[in-house]
């Protein structure tokens, strides 16, 4: 998405992904095959840039940082990334700006993660400091009898983990909130009319009151991908204007009502193609929806595969929109933001 | 705008162009190099398509004929382009259909061409059957004493042209009608709000009453890019998914108000790079502005180097923000469409 961005004002992306067919190759203007952890290849790679940038944080960070003592332009620093890809460092951090947070405490044996447990009460949640994504490296303990095998099953106390108070989320709204810092520093705030939904049920959040931070992501984001269609300006866009020093775009709404969904695979291979394939061919039918799609070389089970936002003039209407899409269909883990 | 449109479906565009580097080469699944009025070149382009389609209608229609006969699917039909490809033969088809046309009649030689001041006055305008396009291939006789002169210029009788009765189209309103026709026969009409100005001035058609035809394009038009921002489905958009054999998109407006406005070349090289990247960086100052940058390897003056749409709540707002943008410009023959 990063590239259709770009390719409107032909500014040339150069992509580096380890798969010859990644989605991006065949609309970047080069693309390289390449690992993004090896150092080498992120050096031969960034001496063609003029700003590099990540659309994932989980990159080799003192590779960056060395870069950037050789005069290459990482935007966002390397210093942000080291610190994001680390979901227990990145909870320091924000802790010590006073940023409020959910409970959390860093676990280095089980004498540990069991004093964890006294404190923040059951369940309760263990998390991989790194590498963690979409609740990936994320596992939940109900008793303390259960704690060894959770941590074996994270991949053991070496691995890094880290555990948070349990957040009855499912309950409550989670809100993602996409801001834009440019280079002059100017700092460009999208509406936060958006709210993560469960199991198809929408939760309208009109006035978001307190709420405690969760993570944060130095680039464009999932739960953004609505803003093509409904904003004056995409999150690519202003991504793109904020690591080039261009002014950043007009963040509001131009449709009144948005939501997205996410495709995510539903059986491996063919029968996953297949299915989401009438997927597709039914939100074609949708007044305002828009199908984007991945073309990822592979279909996998809950793989996310392409996403369909539906715009129009109320939430009413495209939260019907959305039920005719997915009549028929069972309620499942369906990202859905709106 | 093709590319990019079928990119976010990932829709696989193959593209033919005689240039190496045209706009389309770094975005396009696979482009090939080669003429499109080389009937073995398109033949061979043809055989990897699963849809053949146009963006301009200058190509060969016999070339395009021969392979339908081969079974390749050609949208639209070889024998649509053959009549649009020819201005007057376009006019004597809709002639022929009941539409209201200006008058017009073909000219063989100077006798003709002085029947045809006797019968509709002067000025009269002398068109290119052929090759005509943004006003090129027509020239205007004031006179009687200048019809020699003028049909020279046009490249002489041999080289096909025709004459229209004079209709003072800077004083009236030009509307740009666009309409998909899907595979199964059902048409899609966008809204029609736009006005074609010129010098600048808008000309606001509320509600247009009866209008002559003037011509006919059987692809996205570029009066019509506005709506990449402005619609739910934009016209490349509702292109692919009318040659693909998809339902059409939603064709109304989601913004209340749009501006387009054509970035012409107002220099040869360097010097009009260097305006048109003035005119872009103001333009991204403005709410509402995307800028649409075409690539192409050459700036020539006149030439159209790409567009900046402006949506917004109000046409006197999206009016406003045009003319901040245009604020210390002469006006000129820039294309604004509404």
């Amino acid at each position: 998405m990063l590239c259709q961005a770009a390719n409107q004002m032909a500014i040339k992306v150069v992509t580096l992904d380890p798969l010859e067919s990644c989605p991006a190759s065949g609309i970047a203007y080069h693309h390289v095959v390449g690992s993004f952890d090896d150092g080498d290849t992120v050096h031969e790679f960034a001496k063609r840039c003029g700003v590099l940038t990540v659309e994932i944080e989980h990159v080799d960070a003192v590779s960056l940082e060395k870069l950037e003592l050789l005069g290459i332009d990482c935007q966002p620093k390397a210093s942000t990334i080291r610190i994001i890809q680390d979901k227990y460092l990145q909870k320091v951090h924000f802790s010590q700006h006073g940023i409020p947070l959910p409970d959390f405490m860093e676990i280095d044996n089980l004498a540990h993660v069991e004093k964890a447990g006294e404190l923040f009460g059951y369940p309760l949640m263990i998390k991989s400091k790194r590498l963690a994504y979409d609740g990936r490296g994320n596992a939940v303990a109900y008793t303390k009898e259960e704690l060894p095998s959770v941590v074996t099953a994270l991949g053991g106390f070496d691995h890094g983990l880290y555990v948070g108070r349990w957040m009855p989320f499912v309950k409550v709204e989670e809100l993602s909130v996409i801001v834009a810092r440019a280079r002059d520093k100017s700092v460009s705030c999208f509406p936060v009319v958006e709210t993560i939904h469960k199991d198809n049920i929408c939760h309208i959040v009109e006035a978001p009151a307190s709420v405690l931070l969760n993570e944060v992501a130095p680039r464009p984001h999932n739960s953004g991908h609505h803003k093509i269609e409904s904003c004056y300006t995409s999150q690519c866009e202003q991504h793109l204007q904020a690591i080039l020093g261009l002014p950043l775009g007009d963040p509001s709404l131009k449709s009144p009502a948005a939501i997205m969904y996410n495709i995510l695979g539903e059986d491996e291979g063919e029968p996953g193609f297949y299915l989401a394939h009438q997927l597709i061919g039914k939100a074609l039918n949708i007044p305002g929806a828009s199908v984007h799609w991945y073309d990822k070389p592979e279909m996998r089970k809950l793989r996310k595969m392409g996403h369909i936002t539906i715009v129009g003039p109320s939430k009413n209407i495209v939260n019907a929109r959305l039920d005719s899409l997915l009549e028929g269909k069972t309620p499942g883990s369906h990202g859905v933001s709106q």
